[in-house]
């Protein structure tokens, strides 16, 4: 063969070596774990569907990001995210799906944003949601924060707050403040309190035209901060007086004492009436989580309340509230950080070394070893010693059985302990329950 | 808003409802369970690829069905298998691997075939392949079926053959029947043998302008059948005189061996020298399973040995083995013949139902229940106890938890087995113990 071509993915992309992807697979097992010890069932949707389908609603800077095309007649295009398609599957299996619809999606979106570091074209998100018919407790909107809660506490993130806000707080605010009108630029310059600071925050509420004293009400209500009992008490002082205002403030209430029910601890979670998720599309609570040490990695974990989540496919009325985590990129920031730790490039915890005209022998050994439940390697092919030695060093297993002639003759198996160096003649049953030990340990520390 | 949108998937495209979302990943969790067992690492590359790497070397019909677009200057495909991919990962990251490389790969590809029943344009593959640098033993010619053995039995195939071939040992045979010039052509007609019959290859073959003698010759050793000790036998007896048919017949044997030392019995494997697995790269040993009650489904997992893996992306010689299991289609297919059973629809063992004004009670009970590792799902809002049960049915949660005021006020649990209809009041602990049994027994099970 002569031109080659260089092998290369396409840029954007994240591709990981083998010790990498154990990693991430790990991860995302826990967080699968957790969704299912939660009781949300899997949910599994093509990755293309129909430009019709998926663009039904999306728009402006979503929309240039899809990978859209067409083959034969069909226009298509490539999911940008897990909600659309969500929203498809409910209506059209309405009748088959029992409510409340608690769902997770584990799987991979597509947007062809500027490549830049953490920002992945093809990436992982792991969303919970839960669907209503016609209404949905308010105290979902606590179940869900606190099953991602536990989820990012078991991919090892200690120190995080997860920021909590209500739209109809919010709208109610404005509306009693007369601002209806020009809620949606007051938001949007909110929403950049953390990046602009308040100070350009203030001079862009004075380009809208507020007064000083509504620029003043604004500023304190946002800043209110402190325990959430505090703050939500500081808001109910404020003498607004509008029916949306109370609403979103009982429905914060409930949902911060639901948190505290079902566990989380109260230096886990906050009430920031900065956060507003941008302009999208949730019409009561909106989440937002911040990883302590790592602020400027943004919101790892978000999510909201929506009033009508498949109004574009039916008109059957199916309230949600749902948070996804960004897992492709959240494995990408916590490797950068060194919060990911080296790991072996293997799935076995031993791998089999014949040396000689044994590998009768050693496939039956394999073969038990594995019937016996214990992920095992066999290198076969007529290689040095040192050789196989510098594999099973290069992979990290960490234990290698030598099976040589007098092994064979004896019925007996030498295991080396890589990490030891301690070497020892064992019988295969001793072998398996020192090996089984092992395995058990593992798998518990990995099953949360 | 006016007009809907129909919710609907592409056509050819397969989605699930929850439970049977939830057998289909169980079947794939088997599948990934054993992979691991055997020393396989988990691989993940991106499903677009460059048009120029997938392409490097398709042709024909593959090319057709692809999903090939361009994303501004870029010019990608959906791939259409998890080979070309893996060749490419070899080739990019030869110098991070460790050599025979052995990789597992579930996940989707794309093809847009027609749509036909069990045919399905997205569809997840798992495949294996151990991939040498330079050369690698035939011993993991054994490896490979043994490990799909397990595989195929664990996912709840009792009956099936694997088929076994070689490359070598067909070129060989032609070859010393002086008919290398013809060979494709006859392969192509040997290969369609149980579908057309043989009297139909006899045709063709006479239409090959073959000699009565060569043609009687071919029949004869196509036919040979019986166990493989016997078939390797009759193949040597033959008097073919030539280098290859010699080598072919070495590796079968070596293979045969591998796969009686590796745990899998006569039952079920065959040495078929009919099998060609059409005109694929494969060089040596090739693979076909067929399920003895279900001869019309095809082949459920296949492949074959490769000398080259990379040839073109990389100069250094990469020989690999490998088969796949079209899980999507098998799947669909043991639904259709009720070879997997009906489930529930619910990760959960216990749904909590609160009833009155408990829920702080509810929310506690609930997540220590998920602490104490039982999967639990609780029932929010305030509904008809008769509606809350409709619900329990319709998921099929095999317990239920009634917390009333008084279970509330005295710390204790109702609870309900959904199958016997038995109800007693317990304590928090007692519950726990109770369910967390059910857990690891159901849990026993599903791990192999």
């Amino acid at each position: 063969m002569a031109q080659k071509v260089t092998p290369r993915i396409l840029s954007g992309f994240m591709e990981l070596i083998p010790a990498e992807q154990l990693a991430f697979n790990a991860m995302a097992d826990r967080v699968r774990a957790l969704f299912e010890n939660g009781g949300f069932v899997p949910l599994d949707t093509p990755v293309l569907e129909l430009s019709e389908i998926l663009l039904a609603k999306a728009g402006g800077e979503t929309e240039k990001q899809i990978y859209r095309f067409s083959k034969g007649d069909t226009d298509m295009c490539l999911r940008f995210d897990l909600t659309v398609p969500l929203s498809r599957y409910v209506a059209q299996h309405q009748n088959e799906l029992a409510f409340p619809f608690k769902r997770y999606h584990i799987a991979k979106s597509y947007r062809g944003e500027r490549p830049q570091k953490g920002r992945f074209r093809e990436f992982y998100q792991a969303d919970i949601d839960v669907v209503g018919s016609e209404k949905l407790s308010i105290l979902y909107d606590a179940e869900v924060p606190a099953l991602m809660y536990r989820v990012l506490r078991a991919v090892g993130l200690d120190w995080f707050h997860i920021h909590l806000n209500n739209r109809k707080l919010m709208k109610g605010f404005y509306a009693a403040l007369g601002l209806e009108e020009k809620a949606t630029d007051i938001l949007r310059l909110i929403d950049k309190a953390d990046k602009i600071g308040l100070d350009n925050v203030r001079a862009g509420l004075k380009e809208l035209a507020l007064s000083e004293s509504q620029i003043t009400r604004i500023l304190a209500f946002v800043q209110l901060s402190g325990p959430f009992e505090t703050v939500l008490t500081k808001a109910a002082d404020l003498d607004i007086q509008h029916d949306l205002y109370q609403t979103g403030l009982d429905e914060l209430t409930a949902v911060c004492r639901g948190l505290i029910a079902l566990g989380v601890p109260e230096t886990h979670f906050v009430v920031d009436l900065k956060i507003t998720r941008g302009l999208d599309y949730y019409t009561g609570t909106v989440y937002e989580t911040f990883i302590d040490d790592y602020q400027n990695w943004g919101s790892v974990c978000s999510g909201g309340r929506y009033d009508n989540l498949a109004e574009y496919y039916t008109d059957r009325k199916l309230p949600g509230v749902g948070m996804s985590i960004g897992l492709t990129r959240l494995f990408d920031l916590m490797k950068a950080a060194n919060l990911i730790p080296a790991g072996r490039a293997t799935t076995a915890d031993v791998l089999v070394l014949p040396m000689g005209d044994v590998s009768a022998y050693a496939l039956d050994v394999t073969r038990q070893l594995r019937d016996a439940g214990i992920p095992t390697e066999i290198y076969l092919g007529e290689v040095k010693f040192k050789n196989k030695m510098t594999y099973a060093n290069k992979i990290g297993v960490p234990y290698v059985v030598v099976l040589g002639e007098d092994e064979a003759a004896a019925g007996q198996i030498t295991l080396k302990n890589m990490q030891t160096g301690v070497q020892e003649t064992l019988s295969l049953q001793d072998v398996v329950l020192k090996l089984q030990t092992l395995g058990t340990a593992e798998q518990d520390e990995s099953c949360v």
